[in-house]
C-alpha cells in the first residue's frame, strides 16, 4: 500500500531529493536571502521510533492489518506544511496504532466494528495527500486505526453509452485514467495531488480539479456513492439527476470520513478531448486580468482552463518579468473545434486590457508561459521537497469570494499575510492566482514564502497561517475552496458554517456512527 | 395572500373556465371518446364548509394569521390531480386550521414557536403549486398551520458585479423577473408553475426550470440560504464555491419544509439573453430523436433548450402528424452569437436521422412546432382547468434514468402505465418528452390520459399513478426529477433513497425541529 512512497517527501522514495540536491537548494536559498544556511540532511527511515501500538489486532483482521513501524509512520500524517516538517524531522509523537487495508466491504465493516467495540478512532486514508490534518490521529483516544483504501482500487465497470464508470474509492488518479483510456474516455480530474490521491479521497474532501469553470468539484461528477458506516452500508441509486429530497450524494461529498468510508462511486466520464485551443494573455495588472476573467466566465463560454496569475506568480511559475499578470486560457472538446469560443474569449480579454495573445506578436511568449505554468504546477511539490529543513516557511491556501468583494478581499488577505510574514520572517512574498472561476466569483489561491529559523518552522508557519485564515474569514471568503477542513481549518470553519448546520451534521453523524469512531475531531467537535 | 387566486382552478379567479367553457370541453371530450358526458358545473366558493379551526390564534400572531374559510380552503391543497378533483368538488375533510403569513423572520419564529408549543404541524406554503401533497396537512395532528410566505416577497438586494440577487423566499416568479429586468438581468427559472410559485418553494423542492442541460435545478443557482427553524435561524455564507465540509445549501435544497422555512436566498442571475438560435428537428422515431439528443448533450454544447417530444407529444403539443418525433433546440447568450453551436447541434441531429431543420425546406415547419410547443407548455394547466369534473384521468409524472437503461426503462414504464389505463379506463394515451438532459441520461416526462368515471376519478387515478410509479422505481429511475416527494411519492421514495440517509436526515430534522412540527410526514416518517 505504501511500498514505494517516500516517508517524508512528496512522491516515491526514488523521487526523494538527494543529499546533493538538498545542499544545492540550501546554497540557492542562502544566496537569495543573503544568509548562511546549514544544509539539511535527508532523514533516514531506519531511525524512526514510534510509541508501541496501543491496539492489538484481532486475528480476523490480521491478514490485512499491519502495526509495522514504517507503515504506521507513513499513515500518521498527510502532506501539509506541518506534516512535511514533522516527517522531515522524524517527529511522530502521536502515531496511528495500526493500519488496516481492507480488500472488500466486509473486511472494512469488520474494521469499523473493531474500532466501535474498542472506541478506537477510524481514520480513512486514500493517498495521504491531505494538507489539512485530515488523516492524522486525534489526541485522547485509546487507539487510532488508519483505514487504507488502496486495496480497493479497481475500476469495476464502464458504461460507454451513458459515459460513466463505477470505480472503487481507493483507485489512484493514474489508474483511473489508464483504465478509461482504451475506451476513449477520461474522468479529467487532475488535482495537483493527482498521482498520489484517490477517488474516495477526492469525494470525501470535495476536491476540485481540471476544470476551471462550470463543473469544477468532483461531486459535480458523482452519480452515486457506496459508503460503509459503523451502522451499515449507505448506497445511493445511480441517476443522472433527481429532485427527490436532499441529494444523498451531497451528504457524503465533503464529509471527510466522519460519517463512514466511501468504497465506490459511479462517476461521469468524458470523451477524451482531441480538439484543443490554448492561449496566454498578458495584462498590465492582476486587477485587469481578473476583470477579463470575470467577463469571460460571465459570458458562460465555460473554458476548461481559465487561470489568472498575478505578477509574482507569473514570474515564478511562468517565467515572466514580474511586471505583468497572465491569463491562461484553454478550451477542449472531443469533437468540436474550439477556435470559435477561444476567439470570443481572446476578444473579451483584449477589450479588458489584454496585451498579447495568440493572434499578436506576443503569441509565442504567451504560449510559452502556458507551457511553463503547467510544468511548474506539476513540479511544485517536488521542488518543495528540496526546501525542507532550511527554515523556509512556504505554504499555500485557497478560498473563494464573490466578485463584488474580491478587490478589497485581496487587499486585506494579502496585507494580513504579508504583515505576518514580516513579523515572523522579516519579510517574504505573497502571490496569488485564480485556480477556478465562477460567474459570481473567483477561487483565489495564495502562496506565501518567507525564510524563518531552522527548527522553528512550525510555530512561525502557524502564525502566518492563522493571520491569513483570519483575514480570509473576516473578509467574506471560505476557509477552503478545495483543500478541505480537516483538523487544521477547524477554528475558521467553525465560524464559516451555519451553527445549526453543524448541529444537523453532528446528529446525522451520531445516527450513522453512534460510538463516534469515524475521524473524530475532523469537521465538527465529536 | 390569495386574494385573486382561484379556489379550484390553476391561476386567478378571472382565469377560471366559465360554465360555457366547461360545457364545450364536455362536448369535445364526449365526441372524442364517443360517450355521453354530463357537463360539470363550476364549483361555488360560497358553499365550502370546513371543520371549525382546531387552533385558537394567539393575540401576538393575530395581525398576520387568519382562520377565514376561504383562506384555509385555499391553503389546504396544492395542485396535484387529487387536489384538483377535491377542490373542484369542494371536498375538504382535513383542512388547515389557520394560515399565518409572517412579514419577517421574527413573526415566522413566533409562528413556529406557537406550533412547537401546541404540537401543531407547520406547513410551509409558497405558491401552492405542489403536485405531490407537499402543502397538505397530515392526519392525526392536533392542529395544522399553513405558513404562507407571500408577505416576505421582496427582491432585497442586487449585485450586478457578481451577477447575484438576494431574494425573499415568498417572491413569485414574475416579481423576480420584474425586479431584475431593469438591470439587464434575469434568473431564468421558468418552471411551468412560474407564475404561481415562489423562490422558496423552488429551493425546498429542487425545482428544475428553464435550462434543459448543464445547470438545471434551482440549487445550482443558490449561493446561500436563510432558513428559520424551530431551533433558530440557519444562515449560510454567500460564496461562489467552497469545499468546506458538506454543502449546507444542499441540506436545505429538497428538504421540502421538514427542517424549517426558507426565508431568503442569494441566487446567481444572468445577463438577459439577446442572442438566440432555436430550431425544431423532426425524426422518424422517438428513439432516433433520443439518440440525437444524447449525442448533443454528450458533446457538451449545453443548449438552453434541448427537449425531445415523442410522436404523441409532438402531435398534441406541437401540431405534428403523430408519425414523427420532434427535437426542440435552443441556444442563448447575452453577448455571443449562437449560430455556431446551433449548427454543430443540427449537424449532430442530422447524422442521427434528423429530417428537417432550420437549414432545410422543412425549417418553417420545425420553427412553427417550436412556437406551438412553447405556447402549449404554458397553456396546459389552463386547458386542464376545463377538463375537471368530467371523469378524465389526466396527469403527468417525471423521472430521470441513465442512457444505458433508457430504452428498456421507457418500454416498461410506458407499458405499465398503459396497462393500468386499460384496466381502469378501458384505454387511453401515454406520451413522453424529455424536459432535461444530462450527459449520462435523460429526464423523461410522461403524460397519461384516459376517460374514467365521473365521481371515481381519484381511485382510478391512484391505480394508474401507482402502476407508473412502481415501474419507474423497479426499472431504475427516480420517483421525481423535479416535482418533489411530498406525501404522495413517499412509498416509492422510501425504496429509492438509502435507508441510512433517511436515518441521517431524520436525525438532522430532530436536531433542528425537536418537537417534529415541520411538515411532518413529508419525505420521511415523523
Amino acid at each position: 500500500m505504501d511500498s514505494q512512497r517516500s516517508l517524508w517527501a512528496w512522491g516515491l522514495e526514488s523521487q526523494e531529493p538527494t543529499r546533493e540536491q538538498l545542499q544545492q537548494a540550501a546554497s540557492r536559498l542562502a544566496a537569495k536571502y543573503k544568509v548562511n544556511l546549514v544544509p539539511a540532511a535527508p532523514p533516514g527511515s531506519d531511525v524512526i521510533e514510534l510509541r508501541p501500538p496501543r491496539a492489538r489486532v484481532p486475528r480476523a483482521l490480521a491478514a490485512f492489518t499491519s502495526t509495522g513501524t514504517r507503515t504506521r509512520a507513513f499513515h500518521s500524517y498527510g502532506h501539509s506544511f506541518r506534516d512535511r516538517v514533522r516527517k522531515f524531522h522524524g517527529s511522530y509523537p502521536n502515531p496511528v496504532d495500526a493500519v488496516a487495508a481492507p480488500r472488500n466491504e466486509d473486511e472494512l465493516s469488520a474494521v469499523l466494528d473493531w474500532c466501535s467495540s474498542k472506541g478506537y478512532a477510524a481514520l480513512p486514508f486514500g493517498g495521504g495527500s491531505s494538507v489539512v490534518g485530515g488523516v492524522e490521529p486525534p489526541q485522547s483516544v485509546p487507539g487510532a486505526v488508519s483505514v487504507d483504501m488502496s486495496s480497493m482500487g479497481q475500476v469495476l465497470e464502464g458504461d460507454t453509452v451513458s459515459r460513466a464508470a463505477r470505480i472503487q474509492a481507493g483507485t489512484f488518479g493514474p489508474a483511473i485514467e489508464r483504465h478509461l483510456k482504451p475506451h476513449g474516455l477520461t474522468l479529467r480530474h487532475f488535482p495537483q495531488s493527482f498521482e498520489f490521491s484517490t477517488l474516495g479521497g477526492w469525494i470525501a474532501t470535495r476536491s476540485a480539479g481540471h476544470y476551471a469553470t462550470n463543473q469544477t468539484h468532483i461531486e459535480d461528477f458523482v452519480k452515486s456513492v457506496r459508503m460503509v458506516t459503523p451502522s451499515g452500508v449507505w448506497a445511493s441509486r445511480r441517476l443522472p439527476g433527481s429532485g427527490a429530497g436532499p441529494d444523498p450524494n451531497r451528504y457524503v461529498a465533503g464529509s471527510e470520513g466522519i460519517l463512514g468510508v466511501i468504497t465506490e462511486a459511479w462517476v461521469r466520464v468524458q470523451a477524451s478531448p482531441r480538439r484543443r485551443a490554448s492561449a496566454g494573455v498578458e495584462f498590465p495588472s492582476f486587477a485587469q486580468a481578473a476583470a477579463a476573467a470575470r467577463a469571460i466566465v460571465q459570458t458562460k463560454l465555460w473554458p476548461a482552463n481559465c487561470r489568472v496569475l498575478d505578477e509574482g506568480e507569473a514570474q515564478v511559475a511562468a517565467g515572466m518579468d514580474g511586471s505583468r499578470a497572465l491569463l491562461v486560457l484553454g478550451f477542449e472538446s472531443a469533437d468540436v473545434p474550439q477556435d470559435g469560443p477561444m476567439q470570443v474569449a481572446l476578444d473579451i480579454a483584449r477589450e479588458n486590457g489584454g496585451m498579447q495573445n495568440a493572434g499578436d506578436k506576443g503569441a509565442a511568449r504567451g504560449q510559452d508561459a502556458v507551457a511553463l505554468w503547467r510544468r511548474s504546477f506539476l513540479e511544485m511539490p517536488f521542488v518543495w521537497n528540496t526546501l525542507l529543513g532550511l527554515g523556509l516557511i512556504n505554504d499555500t491556501f485557497e478560498t473563494a469570494v464573490t466578485w463584488d468583494r474580491w478587490s478589497q478581499f485581496h487587499e486585506q488577505v494579502r496585507a494580513a499575510t504579508f504583515d505576518a510574514l514580516r513579523r515572523v520572517c522579516g519579510g517574504g512574498m505573497v502571490t496569488c492566482r485564480f485556480t477556478h472561476l465562477y460567474p459570481d466569483g473567483p477561487a483565489p489561491y495564495y502562496t506565501f514564502t518567507g525564510l524563518g529559523k531552522q527548527g522553528s518552522e512550525m510555530e512561525m508557519w502557524a502564525e502566518v497561517k492563522a493571520a491569513a485564515s483570519e483575514a480570509v474569514i473576516s473578509s467574506g471568503g471560505t476557509i477552503t475552496h478545495h483543500h478541505a477542513v480537516g483538523r487544521d481549518h477547524r477554528p475558521w470553519y467553525d465560524r464559516e458554517r451555519p451553527d445549526l448546520f453543524a448541529g444537523a451534521l453532528r446528529a446525522a453523524k451520531k445516527a450513522l456512527d453512534p460510538i463516534g469512531v469515524m475521524n473524530p475531531g475532523v469537521l465538527i467537535e465529536p
